[in-house]
């Protein structure tokens, strides 16, 4: 059996746990906190805009988002926000580090059908400590052989990953929700990727550009199906 | 030469470069601008009990402390602070973020002197982009074998690096300026401690625990010694 030699790595936001769901919760109570001074397109389109302007000194997570959100309401609003609804920010913020991780459907059985015979990893980007609370709370961390917590997700941090662990590209798997993140990297250091989409996705993890035709690409719908693609391959 | 044998990790912050001095200038700022409400004293105090309050959820780091610094700013006013100073309290976070690399006398030269002969591992705390970041800019990341950012340091965290590395511990010798995170624990470990202190220190890394009496727990006063001491073991 040749699947059983692929290494196969998992995303974990929105591909093991619910992420995008709860930062788009703290959304619309955003939106509703400026809906006084402005539209719910211009405070989403605002907000991103300083997200996209910090993320090179923030990086991705909670605390970065929080801190422009905080940012974009005193300079939606001209300096009137109350200090009151600051603080609420920081509340929304710390409330959503302290939000129980629940999983998507079909994955815990899958990763213990996958992990006696796969060599599974863990790769996520973010914040080290929130991304290490989630996957203390998932009870998942006994099924992967590495956890790989990383700032980006791009060819440089796989290639250093496959090479840290001697894996060939041939026989690495990538799942994940962002074609962005997950699968284009991976299908142009010659792996496979599979994608499996979640219904809400982060505009900076959009993208235009379809994956190469000749590459080893593959979308399914749930987590449920890679056993199946993988016997297949 | 037994001591060629030695593997030796070196904390980052405040050991081979500046740290504590960045976040004390931002204190004085911040105690500038709150002091029509409260005495320098209050201010410090009252910073440090939000930053703990935090500490689990936030870990360590520029991001956390600025959100720490936001929250407390509130409280300590009544909700008076104007947002037009939360604005410059996002800029002094970013400015600490963008802050330039400066190096401890001797670090380079100590680093390059060791690096042929020694496998050298760098082992920090805090946030991981800014950590990367910092890692970067400084020059020195060619001398380390391996650069490990972890979000505590703590026995647990030593215990998986030197697993992960296959180390045994009593040809491990840590570098650092903090008895609490660099040394006590690697001494409860079975390794060497190197302890050089900075002259300032964050108030929840100060310790009152001595090192205990049969451990090979050794104090100087400057990297440059790293090598001498080296020589002695």
């Amino acid at each position: 059996m040749p699947s059983r030699e692929f290494v196969i790595a998992f995303d974990a936001d929105d591909t093991l746990w619910h992420n995008e769901t709860i930062f788009e919760r703290t959304h619309e109570r955003y939106r509703e906190m400026l809906s006084r001074y402005h539209d719910a397109a211009t405070v989403d389109r605002t907000l991103f805009a300083t997200e996209m302007r910090n993320l090179e000194l923030y990086g991705y997570g909670v605390k970065g988002f929080t801190l422009s959100a905080i940012e974009t309401a005193i300079d939606l609003t001209a300096g009137k926000i109350p200090p009151s609804e600051i603080r609420r920010l920081l509340e929304l913020g710390r409330d959503m580090l302290a939000h129980p991780v629940e999983l998507l459907d079909g994955v815990a059985e899958t990763l213990a059908a996958l992990s006696p015979a796969h060599a599974l990893l863990l790769i996520t980007k973010g914040d080290l400590r929130d991304q290490e609370r989630k996957v203390a709370k998932s009870g998942l961390a006994d099924h992967f052989r590495h956890i790989e917590i990383v700032s980006e997700k791009n060819e440089p941090a796989y290639a250093a990953i496959l090479r840290r662990h001697a894996i060939a590209p041939a026989r690495f798997l990538m799942v994940g929700n962002s074609l962005k993140s997950d699968i284009l990297p991976v299908l142009a250091l010659g792996g496979a990727g599979l994608h499996i989409p979640y219904h809400l996705t982060w505009a900076h993890e959009r993208i235009d550009t379809p994956p190469p035709p000749d590459a080893r690409f593959y979308e399914r719908k749930s987590i449920r199906d890679v056993p199946a693609l993988l016997a297949a391959l």
